[in-house]
């Protein structure tokens, strides 16, 4: 959990290839191949220069992570750790930082994409002349794309790797994925199979009527709002991340409400674990700290389910679900995340939870009728702004 | 596990609504609605008759569970179980079963359908003037809506209830799905997203030019297919179900094998897990026998990985994954499984993977080059049918 920093965070500015300038990290346009592409040559004039090359890695780690109160992200800060290639204890992982890279920069030459445990596979082979293998198993192999995505300021996306997809899209927008045009209105009831990669060479917007983006937490919730055509009735466009958003899911909320200008909703359960993916959702994760500036989206709103439903909606007994002792931990750890100090109404929000001593689901509406959460509880939600939580 | 019977397994007659005769249970074309109105009439009728009101729940238990060897399919047999509402044991879970029932209808009755979770809150209430509730959990209420599966012979899409979904499709073929015409040529990278229900009210296919469908296991293989355009080389429809397919994923393999005529090849990891997965898709799965009849594809064709193929296609050392002492136990159910007594081809298969000692991920193609399982390993399998295992 990230330590409590007011503005510690400055302006990223950690230096990537190896003996050049920090002022070089963010190279105005430079893509992706470029980037691998100073980081391979900054090795080799090393080498030519008969200095003992190195990388320097942004520093991931807890110590370096902090929430920016100015721009309501969670930031890392700009300790980074080098990495030589003449030093017993470093020279492996400067090998395979390099052979990693080395993969990303095919995978962009030949623009194609790979899953982290196809470029794990990709990279693994028996060094010539030794038993020694360039990676044991996956779990070397996913930090060095890590430090990769750190050092050249990249998103894995733009190094062409992608993660497993999770979630669906349906609603008024019509977009361009990989040359097919593709019209959100006309998908049925199965819609839009999020992909991985959403990046605009890949993904581009064509034409948008929708007024906003609801957000769902539960592929379940997100087939009720689809079969009462929610997303035609209040012109939106209606997503959901199977749980947890994944990568892809994130990085399309955060290009629809910044390219497109719409406001994000997130319709999530009343529990820890909902105010948990709004949070990712809201300032990014800790872990991948570095993402939270191209995947965040600090303007959305939760729009519920809050812990005060249950008496605004009268709701009966039936929808309770007492807390777990895990639950009431992770609430309090919640009600300590630096992005919440302050904010009063999300303090009363989660003491509200812990005092009622249940939580609630999103289905929890089906208790009223099936549709009441699709024709009342979200359509009430949209009217009365004073019920959100930001 | 079930147990071996070689020819056990007669026509499902099981008796369903209480009081009629067992001939009735499968009405030439009853459809759902009149199969719940038929359940409840007959219960009023036994009531009006002054006679205890009853069901009978065919039984889904492993006892009553076994291979036919000449459908090929796991199948339930004729045992089934009486609940009784003058029945202290039994008059809460038949007050319950008439409860979902009603649920259902209503669903039926308003063109709508709901989560499983959606049904347990829409059903959830405290009985009048006490405390008691019709269901405690959702523990209570997904058996009650199996055993209505099986009494009234209809699958639970037919009885309006979705699952979580997962997987997507791409390829050579336009379908109609609520009404939109979706042609899966033109979904980009992201693909179509398998709705829960495809039932053919909410899904008819117009048009089909592939040859086949390949299902593959993950959705990050499914992407290298879609990214490599294999469905456009080869013609065919690509399908992933995110892991272990779920209902609607299997309920479309098995309506395209049938419907089309198309074949279906599956491509999944050498290991007990990818076993388990084929002999799903292929015959059904134990817990939910009654159901393969519409969901089970037996004459799906198993491509790969296979424990030769390390020979076969020369891969190297990285690419063995040790196995662990659970997938030697899991290998060794998964030879005892009534469907692949005599299989020869399979036993040696699993044998081959036991002596082996290590297993093999779709991704380790990967380890010769990032498309080999594209452009050369799948190709090959398709040119190969004796390499198949059926």
């Amino acid at each position: 959990m990230a330590k409590k920093s007011k503005s510690k965070a400055k302006k990223n500015k950690h230096p990537t290839a190896a003996g050049k300038p920090k002022s070089r990290r963010r190279p105005a346009k430079a893509n992706t191949g470029e980037k691998l592409e100073a980081l391979a040559q900054a090795v080799v004039d090393q080498a030519c220069g008969n200095t003992d090359p190195f990388v320097d890695i942004p520093l991931r780690a807890l110590s370096n992570v902090s929430f920016n109160v100015k721009t309501r992200y969670v930031e890392m800060g700009d300790k980074s750790q080098r990495r030589n290639f003449f030093n017993y204890g470093q020279a492996k992982r400067f090998m395979q930082t390099m052979l990693v890279a080395s993969k990303c920069k095919a995978l962009v030459n030949e623009g194609k994409s790979a899953s982290l445990r196809q470029v794990f596979y990709l990279a693994k082979h028996s060094i010539p002349g030794s038993k020694e293998k360039t990676f044991d198993d996956q779990a070397d192999c996913d930090p060095i794309l890590e430090d990769l995505e750190v050092a050249l300021d990249s998103l894995r996306e733009e190094l062409r790797i992608f993660a497993d997809s999770k979630g669906a899209m349906i609603g008024e927008i019509t977009f361009v994925d990989t040359g097919d045009t593709i019209d959100a209105t006309k998908l049925g009831s199965g819609g839009y199979a999020v992909p991985s990669i959403v990046e605009p060479d890949v993904l581009q917007f064509k034409k948008c009527n929708a007024k906003f983006i609801l957000h769902v937490e539960k592929g379940t919730v997100w087939r009720r709002f689809v079969e009462d055509r929610f997303w035609e009735k209040h012109h939106c466009i209606l997503i959901h991340g199977g749980g947890q958003p994944p990568r892809g899911v994130r990085r399309l909320l955060y290009r629809m409400h910044h390219e497109l200008k719409l406001p994000l909703y997130c319709l999530l359960d009343n529990d820890p674990w909902g105010y948990y993916i709004y949070s990712v959702i809201k300032q990014g994760s800790i872990n991948l700290a570095y993402e939270s500036r191209r995947m965040a989206v600090p303007a959305a709103h939760f729009i519920g389910v809050s812990s005060f439903d249950y008496e605004r909606f009268g709701l009966a007994d039936n929808v309770k679900i007492d807390l777990a002792d895990t639950d009431i931990k992770r609430a309090k750890q919640i009600l300590a995340y630096p992005w919440f100090e302050g904010k009063r109404p999300w303090i009363r929000e989660i003491r509200k939870m812990l005092v009622n001593g249940f939580k609630m689901e999103v289905e929890a509406f089906s208790n009223k009728y099936l549709s009441f959460v699709t024709e009342e509880y979200v359509p009430h939600k949209l009217k009365h702004p004073k019920e959100w939580l930001d």
